[in-house]
């Protein structure tokens, strides 16, 4: 299958690049970009020098259409709900790596991501891609709203519990990210000498993510509580990590926690949860499209902590992309995606 | 005054050298060594050259008596208690910035710290260095139990809700910290490549200073809640920062907390509080003896989010030993730590 | 084919299982450890979970003979030497990782690493394993010795102009590398608060590659000096970089000298060129196998600098021993290492 | 003495005021920026906030001269050339952190630096500011072209040597800065997620530091090479390293080499000789206005190491600065500067 990159110069546009140059099933049809059209991917990212040499296109959908079965928008948040009308009566799949399409309801949208939301019917079409709890209506969609990197670790730890207790009493998401998360556009706040040897806390209370995950775990059990989401950037490149701080609405023990965690993920190859009494690093995914998680209950608060570690330009973007690519075209959900992380 | 330090190769020492260094007050008399007595510090630590050159020298409590008003131990846990019953009917005053002193409840120490505590009559004796909050004890005190970095970020946010709303309802502290804080002692724990461009939990519900967090805010208010504390390791060398949740026993709004918060620390001169909205990172109070707060008020879920960060070998070691040096000795607080932070 | 790998624990070891865990013609038979016997790799690596939960074997030749075609050797400098001599009459490949069987001068090796050199017979067997300008012998040998970092970067870099030039006047190799090439091993010179944020240099005029690279050096062309080598530690993971300093015995010109690299990489799958004006950073071969070439020549002081990098664990490792293993068995040069580099 | 920064904004503005505020007999009149004007500079800085909140003014050299004895330029190159002539005819001490007012031949700043030169008056009457070597000069100035941060590494390391033989033969100067060498102003260069985990070599044959490193070595000695000159950005926020290579024109040996580095900088404060075989990392001047030198000898080649390392903000610009103001206005040249480093 053929497949374009629509904003290529992007990191997770650079990831999806990396995957599908490996990937058996999947061929590179073009990259796509706004501002650096005519140079060549490789003359941006010299990491694909001999290798990756296309050069960048405009953006054009009908010829799109023709050369690829699918196209991937890697684009920011904002450009792709104003993108995908063009692509409507062409016969290509779509998934969108921003946050357009995530949220169902539009006045949320427009709250959270302070922009105008996309069209109801396009909101409409978009399947949430959370690929190992949304299969099924994934292997039938033809437009995918890829899950943001923080929902993605977010959900992964939280499914088992939302999922199988009758209420949950309260949620604190303590979230923390690497730098790449901010992307590539140039700022303050990913300049390097402010970021080295610092942690910052940001967005407090305002994180766009916060409706995303909401919506997801209303949708679970409407028994689930407002949750307290705030973001740390952490002095790295690459990782996620979300310590989650849950109570549910009874006493429980760790055995009947793990035992949920243990059925929910036994037989998903890419959730890997750690022994009782081990956590993940964020470093055990570096490069992968592992999620980790590991989980501890404490007797003296009645409170569970589940960490939840994946790797922000895989699994929380490209790696789950090519997931659903994956699945959207019948394929293995693991093709080109068996890498080992990077460690050390 | 002349000061003596024992434990002065690891990094808690050094940074006592470099404040006293530097105070008008206070002068060096010696520094002691378990392991590499009769080697100058400066061939330890290079960047003393030429400035301080003291030879290490074995620990003898009466010899440092005769030369010294007072010695700090910053000797790993464990240490301290050993020898403070040698210091006893000495003429000098006692620093400790381990945690052998901290805890009043001897089982709570054996069970947290997994090991043997101090005599009763010595922990007695011990006073909490909190500066801010202990002030008046600390000024009597011929013994200091000095803070941990975690409790001395975490009760400084903590303070002025755990000592002004009647009841606590849940307290969750997700602490995270540089690598300083482990030490100078080597461990695959600290192992630079397994450290770098990596996040880890660790001592998941089994931290130490869980009991040395709780001793206090039941102190201040006992209808104060268990805490859930977890730590985080960063890829970075100095800071920590506290992200604390709290739910009070009732509703309250931004401007009450805000209240709060300026009344409790506007006297106060190395707490400083930043406007609403804003929020500190550990690099704004890098290699100063500054803790740096900013609060919210979530509405959503009647959550109150504090972060506190302060240099974990400063404010939370070091620096906050020599401000209750300065208070037992009668001189301005604020002697020899008024170094802005370093920044980038 | 199988493989087995002793020494699994260490960074190299790890990085052999991550590579042959996707080689479609290598299959791991066994890992082996000196300390950690009968745990499971990925106890060690918790990277390896689910994927390699080999259990970790004690170094026993002769069984390793029967169950694997090929040993890779990923022990320190000091230990293959005593392994080699047990796998002698079996019929077993050896490719050795350390640096115990590259100097063919017994006296130079016991010089430069202050250890007793091999046994003569086992050095002259070994084949130096530098597979870009040595694989006629390689694809003939049945033990490699593969070359250590450093003198990869730097010979990649020197070759066009040692081979092609008759003489060589001085040469003068500033080399950096990450953390990751000193090991696994603790030590205060890889602890993170003494690395982070800090840049060292050394093994200034001591640094144990400097006889391997000067003995290929000289083979190539015995017209060529003494090199000054030394070696700095950056605060990263991996990487290393080699900016070299020559000048040749008489004029040039940057056309000239572009030419002779272009013609001696142009059909090397893993030997990258940048273009005039461009140069190589570390982080463009993070993860992959490529090793990346920049040169200038500056007019002003007829002085030659090239910039060489390489992932010191892939390239500078595991990598170019998986190259080694693919010639000597007769498979495509480049099977199982085509991964892109990670970037970010 | 009161004194006033322009460009107080940038990273050696922040760093003079942080200077100034500690400093006994400096007082800081007033900042301004050409960006900002009207906020606090601690609403830039937040690590200022409650010590030094004073509003960032414009730029009014007439207003600047009533207020002030001395004013520090701390602007981008290319700036204080077009200030200067404000100030010219007003009673104020000028000293300026660009390299503007540094290069003498005004083809050879236009060259390198690809901007208009400043007015040959203008670089007539200002000093060369680097303080060890221009003492006399500096007490009679009234304006300073303070040093580069890489020239102020390499001289310190070149003087005793260039100063005491007849001849140098060559030099290669491998220097490696932090990025916060680069400054506040954004740039893919400076982009975390591209510099993080990464070495990067810049400027390659074309640095402008190259013109003012050749200006001052050719004035100690006519006898002298061009030099080879690189720069490398390693992942870090501060520090300079400069490791340069050197054969003079005879035979000589480690003795004569050390004798004359101690007798150079036995009176001299601010630089320390590291004792042979040991040599500086660029952490051990952290924070600090020294300058440590380690050096070596290689009679195999009879080349000889010098390894000299600085903080770039501080005896790489504010540091410096300061200690020339201290000259000018006749106090002791360390008042101010006796922080020792800080580490870890």
């Amino acid at each position: 299958m053929k497949v374009s990159i629509v904003g290529a110069t992007g990191y997770g546009g650079a990831e999806l690049i990396r995957i599908i140059n490996n990937h058996s099933h999947l061929t590179l049809a073009s990259v796509h970009s706004s501002s650096k059209t005519g140079q060549a991917i490789s003359n941006e990212y010299p990491h694909f020098m001999h290798e990756v040499d296309d050069i960048l296109l405009e953006i054009n959908p009908e010829q799109m259409a023709k050369t690829s079965d699918l196209v991937f928008l890697a684009t920011p948040n904002g450009i792709s709900k104003g993108l995908t009308p063009f692509f409507k009566d062409l016969n290509i799949k779509i998934i969108d790596l921003s946050g357009d399409l995530r949220i169902k309801d539009r006045d949320e949208y427009q709250k959270w991501y302070k922009k105008e939301a996309a069209d109801e019917e396009v909101i409409g079409r978009a399947v949430y891609g959370l690929s190992e709890w949304n299969k099924e209506n994934i292997l039938q969609a033809d437009m995918i709203a890829n899950p943001g990197c923080f929902p993605t670790a977010t959900l992964l730890g939280l499914a088992p519990l939302i999922q199988n207790f009758s209420a949950i009493e309260d949620i604190i998401i303590d979230a923390k990210t690497g730098v790449s998360g901010a992307g590539r556009s140039l700022s303050a706040a990913s300049h390097f000498s402010e970021v080295n040897e610092n942690l910052k806390i940001y967005k407090v209370l305002e994180h766009q993510h916060t409706p995303e995950i909401e919506q997801q775990i209303k949708a679970w059990n409407q028994h689930t509580p407002n949750i307290s989401f705030s973001a740390h950037l952490v002095p790295m490149t690459r990782g996620i990590m979300a310590t989650m701080y849950v109570k549910v609405d009874r006493g429980t023990s760790f055995q009947e926690i793990w035992d949920l965690f243990k059925s929910a993920y036994e037989d998903k190859p890419f959730v890997r949860l750690h022994p009782p009494g081990s956590f993940p690093s964020t470093k055990h995914v570096y490069g992968s499209n592992y999620c980790d998680i590991g989980v501890a209950y404490d007797d003296r608060t009645n409170r569970i902590t589940i960490v939840s570690v994946i790797d922000n330009l895989m699994k929380g973007a490209a790696g789950q992309a090519v997931q659903n690519a994956n699945l959207m075209f019948g394929f293995n959900e693991t093709d080109g995606l068996q890498y080992l992380p990077l460690f050390p």
